[in-house]
């Protein structure tokens, strides 16, 4: 996969604009903080660890519009920078935890004092982010692919997929890398209401790595299941609680309790960094509510009465006891995932 | 409600195009057996009973269309149309029980001799059977209305509305019910992909008759629950085999189970000519597959890749043990529903 979802060159920062998707392919530049921000608001730049790169690069971008003249605004250019792109999309951690890596740098003790080098040292940590990320979803695909068996069907809900990542993904990771070692399955992807994230741009990842695949609506995965098509299910992440509960994309929950119905192993799979140890459980992650338009208006039609009242969160909360496993690019966790998890050492804390 | 999905006036078939539904209301007259194939087909008139409604009229005008001018072809032009209509969709059960009604009225051993007597006695079963569905809903109503009490919330799945009925509705015809008499709850609606006839005509059904509706993504429905906010679901259904398995649109096979896993009961809503005593289990129920392009351009954009495949049934079928009661115009029917529905002693046969 030679997605670059997001890319810095010569300075400047370009998403593949996902809206657009699987129509249209365009790149675009984002020259300033604002568009940084509608970028991630209106999710043509998604999924956790993808917000977060874009946002380490988002500080750079305000940076300069900003042009502080010397270290002391320097310093406060990050933190206000970082602070308003931290107000874009409240769920996903990877966010918080990007923008904090950002600004630990402009706040270290041994911070340059020069604006320019503060510059250079605030993008070798935003291309680090870069970097390691792509280097985590090629270990998550490794520590996932023995998952799949040959002749497996394979539920996927939402799209962790290259584009929601720096390229290669998390839960479509594990598919690639399945895939690469020879392994033969069909994945079933959910369209994913409202935004359709699984139609437009799930499907289009698989297809063009080559991966059998059917699309179906959200509310068919049951009927799928019940057919004895669907092995395993695996799905992404945008925050894990200390106790494994985990916020993903609205429907989630639903396919997780269906998964369990059919006694089918439900995964999910992330990286570290999608870990909140500042939360004990899933009910203190905030979930974010999207407009009424995206369900009454997505494609530019109206589908509903003009004043029906929508209730449209982003995300739901699977708690731990339906996942069977958690997938990190340092091994699948097992329950008591509790445990696992803390055994991690790792994790963030949330962007304070 | 005043709401006539289907209307006989001057010898012609009027029905509402629910395909034009919320944004324009028309009505269209359907004066070829042709005509009428495509709007059961097209789901420009949908809904287990309503079917059955329309393809009673289709008869007559199918009729009038071959212009039999004997009794012999006369008997043998309402087979034709009636053999012909009953390919249009094959799941709905009330579709082949009211083709049924106008057969035997035709092959009856006193059957008119003559061409127009014959017509008239078609025709006034057609209204019978338009006329008992309005009764029946009504009875329906009654039945199940104090199973909602005041503060609930209630889930339903697709349109079991006057849209899908003669005009008062089955899954619907219980919250009516239970709104006239006072009784103050909100209704949640699955928008129901990939044709949204949740969003596009419960919705609007719940809203003029002043019911406090919210409308959610399939998706969602899960999270609702989890939220406490539902405390019943009453759906409609296309066929239950003798055992009480139901069919009706996909997606309510998802709803069931998670009803389940959040201890709500789930109820079905519907007349007795919806029960096919000759199938002792759902599996013997045949399902429709819809086209690719209701889920990949149901709003007139592409959103997903061209070439993706689509598993797309209309229907899935929800066991006996997940369904909490049957509401039909004869009272609500309780575990176990295949003693329940024998009890009945009515219930069809299938188009032979």
């Amino acid at each position: 996969m030679a997605l670059q979802t997001v890319r810095w060159e010569d300075g400047h920062l370009y998403i593949i604009d996902q809206t657009l998707l699987p129509t249209e392919f365009k790149e675009i530049r984002l020259d300033t903080q604002e568009a940084v921000w509608e970028a991630i608001k209106s999710l043509r730049v998604r999924g956790a660890p993808a917000i977060g790169v874009c946002a380490a690069f988002g500080v750079l971008v305000g940076f300069r519009q900003l042009a502080p003249p010397d270290a002391g605004s320097a310093r406060q250019a990050v933190r206000q920078v970082a602070g308003y792109l931290a107000t874009s999309r409240p769920t996903a951690v990877n966010l918080f935890w990007a923008l904090n890596r950002m600004r630990a740098v402009a706040e270290h003790r041994d911070a340059p004092s020069d604006v320019e080098t503060l510059y250079a040292r605030l993008e070798s940590e935003a291309r680090s982010i870069l970097e390691e990320d792509g280097a985590t979803c090629r270990a998550i695909g490794e520590s996932g692919e023995s998952l799949i068996r040959d002749g497996d069907g394979v539920l996927t809900h939402c799209n962790a997929g290259g584009l929601a990542t720096a390229g290669y993904g998390t839960a479509l990771a594990v598919m690639f890398r399945a895939h690469e070692k020879g392994r033969r399955f069909q994945v079933f992807a959910d369209e994913t209401r409202p935004l359709l994230q699984g139609a437009r741009l799930t499907t289009w990842e698989l297809m063009q790595a080559g991966i059998d695949t059917t699309l179906i609506c959200d509310n068919t995965a049951a009927q799928v299941m019940r057919e004895g098509r669907i092995h395993l299910v695996i799905v992404g992440a945008d925050r894990i609680a200390a106790n494994g509960d985990t916020a993903n994309k609205i429907g989630t929950y639903n396919v997780a309790l269906i998964a369990k119905a059919h006694d089918i192993p439900f995964y999910v799979a992330a990286p570290v960094s999608t870990f909140d140890l500042d939360l004990s459980s899933g009910d203190g992650i905030p979930i974010e509510l999207r407009g009424t338009e995206e369900v009454t208006q997505g494609f530019g039609v109206p589908t509903a009465p003009e004043n029906v009242r929508v209730y449209s969160p982003a995300f739901d909360v699977t708690p731990s006891r339906l996942i069977t496993g958690i997938i990190t690019e340092r091994g699948v966790l097992r329950p008591p995932l509790e445990i696992a998890i803390a055994a991690l050492g790792g994790g963030q804390t949330a962007f304070a």
